[in-house]
């Protein structure tokens, strides 16, 4: 938790701006201001490479192997695990003033500021500073990775003399300023938090050097990882403006190259150097093939230029917003949060084509760089509606490492596929199976996924052509991991569900009523397309099967306290000592063995709370109602993935305040650094419940089969809510206000719709309909000391 | 498993003899060979070191630290863990014969016999030897550790030279002959089976030189431990007789000190040495202390000389021998192999004197040289009612231990002590905390075996000097590890029971019965010592609620069924598919997941039936019958823990054929090496539990605070047993023939006893009473290919 100080953001609409240097939140700036298109991830460290918390280059999918190890080992347990790389950094610019290195620790900081731009797709920065020799010049630039030339990021950076420098001189002689623009390869990284299992540890000197080229203005290192057998192709050009005389050289040796741009610059002048910088990185292309490609995505960022690169970063924003832009009325920090939120979601997922979508996405180091259920789960569920090709490329990416998942499975001595709890490439990373391994919901995440991206976009060919695999694969998993027991209820035993303070438990409701989706939409699709899925060996024996399990699915109930358990047994156990719980024993599990845990109704994270989101359909009203009390009262929220969906179910319920608290903090998890480790990376997943939370929550949005439908509820601390949505080739905005919803068609045919549960119209003319009035509800409680931060 | 080949052993009652070298049992014979006082211990390595599969002395508690990792940590993970080490080896007596090493791969080998005596105490050897020159010898060796001087092994080694070797001078020309007595520290060791957790892996070079000294026929080392910050003092003395000339002169420096005699030896001739060994070591002492320490050991040992030693052994072993011989009539393999295990049993626990018994004792590195439940469950199970002074020592470890286990105990959240699942010097040491820290039953087996020795010696000044500490520390682990549900059940939620391919689970009936024992007789101790029992703050109150949670203890049953489920649930998952498993994938978790393993109904070890030997109060003759034949048809044995109590709960079902089939297997795991893991050192617990299987199954022996009762009964294929027993003071032997059973009282006052429930009075006479027919009953049925190999 950051100390409570000046607040390190400003709040605007539309920008995140860092008004001054804040050396503390260094780290969280880092990730806050990274700029990723999904395939190239650059952190928003300093131009000048330091002082920094964390450097970070991330290309998607460029990891190390690293080896796994246990005190006691058992069959089964993966034996090596892959961990995101920090990649050749080209994003350095070093700058030396009349021989004084840049360095913003010594000399006068006089000013300094970053503005990151969500409509640009910029990381703009300026800063004036006067050396220990009492030399001023003001630095600008502004950094982008392009998001529509996937391979591209692009520096503009200026340099201008000013008159006002303590040093006597300064106003009238020139600065001699010597611009020094690098790719440096296996980098230094600093020493890592160790104790938390949440942070792994990165990777040293895992880079070897293959080539390494300069021409005068330009150049490029390959290198190739030693255990992955990677290799990594990064390339710069340069543009360059000044007075006369400016000199420009590029020299390469192994894990250095170096364009020197050096120039005597007058008060009032400027020298401003346009850096364009490739990646490229292949498991299976020569080197000379990488080389070739870094230098022709490179060619052709030239000749877009920076003012082209510039425009088509915002045009490709512009069509983005249109869609995506939620507008909060009545908290203009939580309007600038969302749209933050919704941009990292965006650059996590919006040129990953094929490869994973990770937990940090590309910002940051933290979980190694894996990829687990956030994806499915949280991201998809923005993407299928704002950037649906992004989503059905996260997807496509599953399909790809299907021949890992039926390997693991075999492993397992399981059919179909089972998917890596944690992985970059497929591989399962897990090093601890009963919170790994063994939680086998993730099938059924991306079964739902599947089911969710087909509802969303009516992609049929999709359907058929990545879900059916998926579809098919996951189901002969579940079908095999359940049987009936005697009685002919169809149980799923020793599974770990979404909340990990509990594991390895029996008949977990979430991952029950999961299977049970998964079963019944992987029949329904092979019934629709027979021919595909005999291809695949279904028969209709096969799909009764499935429809049977389905049918026969155990989902425990507790008679005597009117909820649903969480696993069978869960309701008997202990409660925690919630009062006996010092704040800073929170979270848990860094202070509470997992035996512990595991044995006490303390709930982690969202676990029957998200079933009742995603499943509303199993839940009646009251249960609803019941276990949401029920689970409030033992959920601690150690988990960004909690508050999100805890928002959606208690806006569901009409507890609207506590809906809003928890949108709150999900949506400022990284703005305000609520978990402590936003250094480490951007929690996608919060970010992406952000959305979930105000559109699934207060829009009470569904998609299903039956189409799409709207529940809206208005918190009283907001006046105005709005959001939009793609819909089977449509562009819907919906908009809250007090006692109304308006629904608007922004373009595609006339459609059918729900308004809290009435089927509705919607033509080309925008509708207004009344919101129900809101029933008083019972309150609920959270555990001690852990409620939500109350808003407004 | 051994290739079929011609057996290992010869067929002897009281020896284990060898009788031709079988390079392929050497890591076997090198355990069953290994000799020791559970201070000392020496593998049966050839004298010249090589060839060998594992050079091994082992000093109890003698360990060094090992790092564990762990690919995802948690909080309370042991960072650290304890390895017996190979210390400085004593046993080496190198000989060279006309300058070719004795080696028994070289020259030609004539005749080699190895026998272990039994009632001698002494591993005996006779090897006639003709060297690749054609020079003949016999060299006959005797080795003995010590069980009246605990820090003391003695060698008699002597080498004869024949006059039938195929050179031709050597009838007549004397051989030379050299001899190098050695302590070497820090020898190499061979690399070991990776892949198998149950294997650990050994340290090498953990031993720092601090002191080396050489006298003429003397020398001493004294090392310290790396990490653990031992000091070991190893020193050795001879005496040499032989012909004219003998020369010997000793000399050391840091990893070796080498006593060299040089004789030329005729034929007929022989040259013969006494080589007196000693060890010493300490966390405490200083060097000087430690140095005279194994001096002054030393000094002893000469004094009572070889002679001396041997007969002290004997008269030590005869009257071990006098009371805890088992015999038994119709099967001579059964015979011998009791007495193998009776004897290893008391090797690894008679002088092991406040340090811990481990599950190898001290013949192998296997378990990383750790204690773990099987020491009281087990092993104390024999000790305390053979050696009964051996069995308080281990208890009073325990008690010595108590600081670590309050200190694991608040770790864990918990109240009282929590012993470690594994470990040397009382530290947890589990890198695998489902199946280690999770196995709270150890604390109640601890407290069993208390209750048990108490019961056998009648000693009250242990039970309130030692019982009391260890009942009120557990009752208290209990009472804060359950909870009462609403319904008032006291309930143990996420444990793990015996059985290890089962984890972490709600009320294991083993559990919930070994703890409501304990909570029950820590109340009945507490309220017998009042005055103590408040100097531990026990006062009435907590007494009470020690009592009432015994009274609720929630002990779960399957209605349907009719049987106990091992845990709450276990009955309703799925069946293993035991026709689906070939026989090369046990033992199951070398081939299977744990995940795999846990949710479903399969049983590594005996874990209901083992409540049912230990807790026979707690269920009726017809839940017996029901849940050994349920259980029996789903347990595997891939643990050695498991055959034995089988083999009890068969014969007091009366499935007699059965429990001997059992029997065998229990007793002939090392003679026939079952496991294919003798190599690593005997399985102390199963041979404890092949003394168990006869006592307590055929010789239905309890043991409570009602007294002594027997319910003998005798399988077909034997014509007698006999076994003897100290009870409170008592000598008594128990001889069961078919159709009857007499008792004797060897030595002390007259005594009650049952005999099949009926109440005899046993006084000087013996007393001779009828056994019970035989009852026909319901045959019972194993998996899949693991019924038990069929004895006779």
């Amino acid at each position: 938790m950051k100390p409570e100080h000046l607040p390190t953001f400003t709040v605007e609409p539309w920008v995140v701006r860092e008004p001054r240097l804040d050396m503390d939140a260094m780290g969280q700036t880092e990730s806050v201001f990274a700029l990723s298109n999904g395939h190239v991830g650059l952190r928003g460290n300093l131009d000048e490479g330091e002082p920094h918390v964390l450097p970070g280059t991330y290309l998607n999918s460029c990891y190390e192997v690293r080896p796994l190890p246990y005190a006691e080992g058992g069959y089964g347990y993966p034996e090596s695990g892959q961990t995101i790389i920090n990649v050749t950094n080209g994003k350095l610019i070093r700058l030396l003033v009349d021989d004084e290195p840049f360095d913003l620790r010594y000399g006068t900081l006089r000013k300094h500021e970053r503005v990151l731009d969500m409509q640009a797709g910029t990381l703009h920065r300026e800063v004036e500073w006067e050396s220990p020799a009492g030399r001023a010049v003001r630095v600008k630039s502004t950094r982008l990775v392009s998001l529509t030339q996937r391979a591209i990021a692009a520096i503009s950076y200026e340099v201008e003399v000013l008159s006002d420098g303590s040093d006597g001189n300064s106003a009238t002689d020139g600065a001699l300023l010597v611009l020094q623009s690098e790719l440096v390869a296996n980098e230094q990284l600093p020493g890592r938090n160790e104790g938390d299992p949440r942070l792994d540890t990165a990777l040293d000197d895992v880079l070897e050097s293959e080539q390494s080229r300069a021409g005068q203005t330009d150049a490029t290192l390959v290198h190739r990882t030693r255990k992955s057998e990677l290799r990594v192709g990064a390339a710069m050009d340069h543009e360059v403006t000044g007075p006369d005389g400016v000199q420009i050289s590029s020299d390469a040796n192994e894990d250095l190259a170096r364009t020197t741009i050096i120039a005597r610059v007058k008060p009032g002048q400027t020298l401003r150097v346009v850096k364009y910088l490739s990646y490229g990185w292949s498991s299976r292309r020569s080197l000379p093939a990488i080389y070739d490609q870094v230098r022709a995505a490179l060619a052709a960022a030239r000749y877009t230029g920076w003012d082209g690169l510039v425009s088509e970063q915002r045009e490709y924003l512009d069509d983005f917003w249109s869609t995506a832009d939620v507008e909060i009325d009545g908290d203009a920090e939580l309007q600038q949060a969302i749209r933050l939120a919704t941009f990292h979601v965006l650059q996590a997922g919006a040129r990953a084509e094929r490869r994973c979508i990770g937990a940090k996405g590309l910002t940051g180091d933290g979980y190694d760089g894996h990829t687990f259920w956030d994806t499915e789960t949280f991201c998809l569920q923005v993407l299928s509606f704002v950037a649906p090709d992004a989503a059905a490329d996260a997807l496509r990416w599953r399909q790809s490492i299907l021949p890992q998942a039926f390997e693991r499975a075999e492993t397992l001595g399981l059919k179909g596929a089972a998917f890596p709890w944690r992985t970059i490439r497929g591989h399962e990373c897990s090093g601890y199976w009963p919170a790994g391994t063994a939680a086998f919901h993730i099938n059924a995440d991306i079964a739902d996924a599947v089911r969710r991206h087909v509802h969303a976009t009516g992609d049929t060919q999709f359907e058929l052509e990545v879900g059916l695999d998926l579809l098919v694969a996951t189901a002969r998993l579940w079908r095999s991991l359940g049987h009936h027991d005697s009685e002919g209820n169809f149980r799923v035993d020793g599974v770990t569900g979404p909340d990990e303070y509990s594991a390895v438990a029996d008949n977990n409701v979430y991952t029950n009523l999961m299977a049970q989706q998964n079963l019944r939409y992987a029949a329904e699709v092979a019934a629709k397309h027979p021919r595909s899925a005999a291809r695949l060996g279904v028969d209709s024996e096969e799909v009764a099967s499935w429809r049977d399990a389905a049918a026969a699915m155990l989902i425990p109930f507790d008679e005597r306290l009117g909820v649903h358990p969480q696993s069978e047994g869960f309701t008997s156990h202990k409660l925690w000592d919630f009062e006996g719980t010092a704040a800073e024993h929170y979270p848990l599990l860094l202070n509470f063995p997992y035996f512990d845990l595991y044995r006490k109704q303390v709930v982690k994270q969202a676990d029957l709370v998200l079933a009742m989101q995603i499943r509303a359909d199993a839940f009646t009203d009251e249960q609803m109602r019941r276990n949401f009390a029920y689970y409030e009262g033992i959920t601690v929220r150690d988990s960004s993935l909690s508050a999100c969906t805890q928002a959606v179910i208690a806006a569901r319920t009409g507890h609207l305040d506590l809906a809003y608290n928890y949108l709150g903090e999900a949506a400022l998890i990284d703005l305000h650094d609520l978990g402590g480790n936003t250094d480490h990376g951007i929690h996608i997943a919060s970010m992406a419940g952000t959305w979930s939370a105000i559109v699934l929550g207060f829009g009470g949005m569904r998609c299903d089969a039956d189409g799409l439908s709207f529940a809206p509820v208005l918190p009283a601390s907001l006046s105005r809510v709005s959001f939009g949505l793609r819909w089977q080739g449509r562009q819907i905005r919906v908009t809250i206000t007090p006692g109304e919803a308006e629904y608007q068609l922004v373009s595609g045919a006339p459609m059918r719709l729900r308004h809290h549960d009435e089927p509705v119209a919607l033509g080309d003319d925008p509708m207004t309909l009344p919101l129900p009035a809101v029933e008083w509800v019972e309150p609920v409680e959270q555990p001690y000391g852990r409620a939500p931060h109350q808003r407004g």
